[in-house]
């Protein structure tokens, strides 16, 4: 890792931000303004038909170039911002992690500026190192944009507003709304992201769900409630988020032997829904072990909204994309 | 494998079509209807020059969006697709089969479920799991097309229709043909497709050309003539294509204790090609083993129509595309 | 390898020369005519700005298709090429090495006469083999060009055309020039290109700087100054550029036991730059091995165009694509 540990300190929401208060980087969710979101949110809105589907493109990026630099693996998130940069009429620069300059002992700025001196415009990085995205904003030259597209255990902020979107759709009403997130909350960068968003748009509670050893260690997170029960967590929920399991964590865990003892714990499946509100709806960041975190009948019944927050994901992809196109130098 | 193995008993052929009797899904050449491979074969011409080479491009798939998923290596197979796609206007969105959810342990189903909700039209499918297409065929949304790129030893039917396409091109006198096939018949999904497709246009005489151990067991290609002597079996052909053979099966095979033997008992050459017909044409799927199942001298000779296969292909695959997107939903 | 050694001693310069003096493959800048180096600098420049970035688009390729084909990983040069050939209009085909047909004993000829059938007008060829670009320019079919993008320890011509183009940039007076190429010369096709480039255009004094064990040993370099220590090499240098060492090859070097004492002996920086002249540049091709061949601050200070080098690679390749395309049949 190149990442400055000093970066980790500095206020990234602020990084984010141009001079007008418009996106200029998209970091965190942590600390950004309410209206930002819900203007975002709203953007991304527009890219779908009335029916929820994905309409038609735009040339809103048209001679606009994007790199994917993705250092960790990921299919979703880096096909996600391909086809919503494509949609929005840029070109779409794969960059291969397995062939890359990292391995030859390329420094990642080295690795950035390269892509500056292509005139790349947009920046979208995914990194298992904490930090990684801010240090490249703090370091690219000033017409350039960088979006964290998952970064460690910190933040992935387009899978936050995909998650807000996909509530917003269903229960718009967040002051009167129970959410509960369940599984590894000390690991997870989704968690950590919608509980941000979810604490700026006023949700009337969050509840953090996991065995023990999974609970949030972090201040951050103090807002929400951590529960360490499923039916305690589930108890009049309208909305159920369940994380995606590293199984390799499961065995190293105290109290959770087995794959089979997590589920019967804390997989959310029809029958332990209901505890939670009768129209509750289910999500799940993806990718699924189903059986494990939730049961498959669940993932794929009527309280289910996972396909919808992919659909969600490149109409949000495609927002931010567009917002920090907006002000850039033509 | 995710694939339910009552998907192979089904029938794949009634599952392609439309109500209106058009292409929705290609997913194999058995059982389909001789007027409807005469119509993509005439498509596919269309796409040539008239002097066999692909000319300009059409704007038949703008603003749909392919997905490539090859969960088997490709080269030609996957580069011929994503060149047909582009070629008529779409988005090609290549899937890396190495980061791929796969991995992560997520479900065919889960993965396709994703491409579905990012809005992708027409997902191109190959894999080593028999019943793979098929099942995935049966659980999409009614406005997607899957097209069958290569499934185990079963079936690769664009590669069939790319050969009768060819062979029409040369000899278009299907009843008076005689075509044979050699090598691997039994592991192959080349010879299936390509004997479903001759079958069904109604050739003169089909004989699969192997040692006894590579000789075909199924009752569906019980039309043809088996015949395990490679002098028997081109005697008077018209028609030589000589199948890739996996250099790791010749080891375990009984009769055939080296590459030097085997091309010595069925790699087709110019000396042995005697036998066949004066003006009798060579064929191969590629990629070549040269020295073989073939020589190299005879591939790169007058009678070889290999690179126009390759040729075919696009105009195949761009013919199968354009076709199944004919009836799409705007 | 598959390349025919003879194909080593023929004359790659002509044989990549159409008879009317303009380009059709780009092979080797070695013995290139003065004229056609100036013209490919002069048509690179109006493809960068006056501020020296990449400015808009042009259709000069529409419609036609690169095949990016890269046996060697590289980040920068396969994005540099896909990039300039998307901004140009083509269809940009990245092969996956990976997953290729050569894994699979397919010859590199067959891979070769495949993309010519699925009309690939531009191939672009990165191999660790000396002589494949020429091998296989000599058997494509006259409408197809092949680009170098880098041949094992031989020749890598786009980058030595970058590396001439952005010293004119900034000295354009190439008579009065002394550059120093400081590393491992042996073993280089940047040093190589920069070489007969350079030599081409008349350079006043090209200086090999090198521990004895990486100094040259072609005849071919004879017409530059061999030197053995640093600071003789840069003594009043206008140009030094630093190579990237393979940090394999110290630890077997007679002398040199350490990458620490590589940079104590021939590594770049200010304090070793007060040899040469007080305004000389410093450039890289990158990947860099900051604090190896190169300290960290004089990469990133005043003198260095590193980045500008990267500019002018896509600009170069744009330049080279736009002038072999413009000779081919439509």
């Amino acid at each position: 890792m190149n990442a400055n540990p000093e970066s980790l300190s500095s206020n990234d929401c602020e990084l984010q931000l141009r001079a007008d208060g418009s996106l200029r980087h998209l970091l965190t969710l942590k600390g950004l303004d309410k209206a930002l979101i819900i203007e975002l949110l709203d953007d991304a809105e527009s890219y779908l038909s009335p029916d929820g589907t994905l309409p038609v493109r735009s040339d809103a990026l048209a001679g606009r170039t994007i790199g994917n630099l993705f250092f960790e693996p990921s299919t979703r998130t880096r096909a996600s911002f391909d086809l919503a940069g494509r949609r929005l009429g840029a070109d779409v620069l794969n960059l291969d992690v397995n062939t890359s300059s990292r391995k030859k002992g390329e420094s990642i700025l080295d690795t950035i500026y390269t892509l500056e001196a292509m005139a790349v415009d947009i920046m979208v990085v995914r990194d298992a190192g904490a930090g990684v995205p801010a240090y490249i904003a703090r370091n690219v030259k000033e017409f350039v944009s960088v979006l964290n597209a998952g970064e460690a255990d910190v933040s992935h902020p387009t899978q936050g507003l995909l998650d807000l979107l996909t509530i917003r759709q269903h229960r718009p009403d967040f002051e009167n709304l129970v959410v509960a997130i369940v599984g590894d909350i000390q690991h997870s960068r989704v968690a950590r992201s919608a509980a941000h968003g979810l604490q700026t748009l006023g949700v009337g509670e969050l509840r953090l769900v996991s065995p023990p050893a999974m609970a949030p260690v972090d201040a951050e997170l103090s807002f929400a409630r951590t529960v360490s029960t499923l039916d305690d967590g589930l108890r009049d929920a309208d909305v159920v988020m369940a994380l995606r399991i590293q199984r390799e964590r499961i065995d190293d865990l105290d109290g959770i032997p087995s794959v089979g003892e997590y589920f019967a714990d804390f997989g959310i499946s029809e029958d332990r829904m209901r505890h939670a509100k009768p129209d509750a709806i289910v999500m799940h960041p993806g990718p699924m072990n189903r059986g494990i975190e939730i049961d498959g009948s669940l993932a794929d019944g009527w309280r289910s909204v996972i396909t919808q927050q992919v659909t969600n994901g490149v109409a949000v992809r495609m927002a931010v994309l567009a917002h920090v196109a907006r002000a850039m130098q033509k």
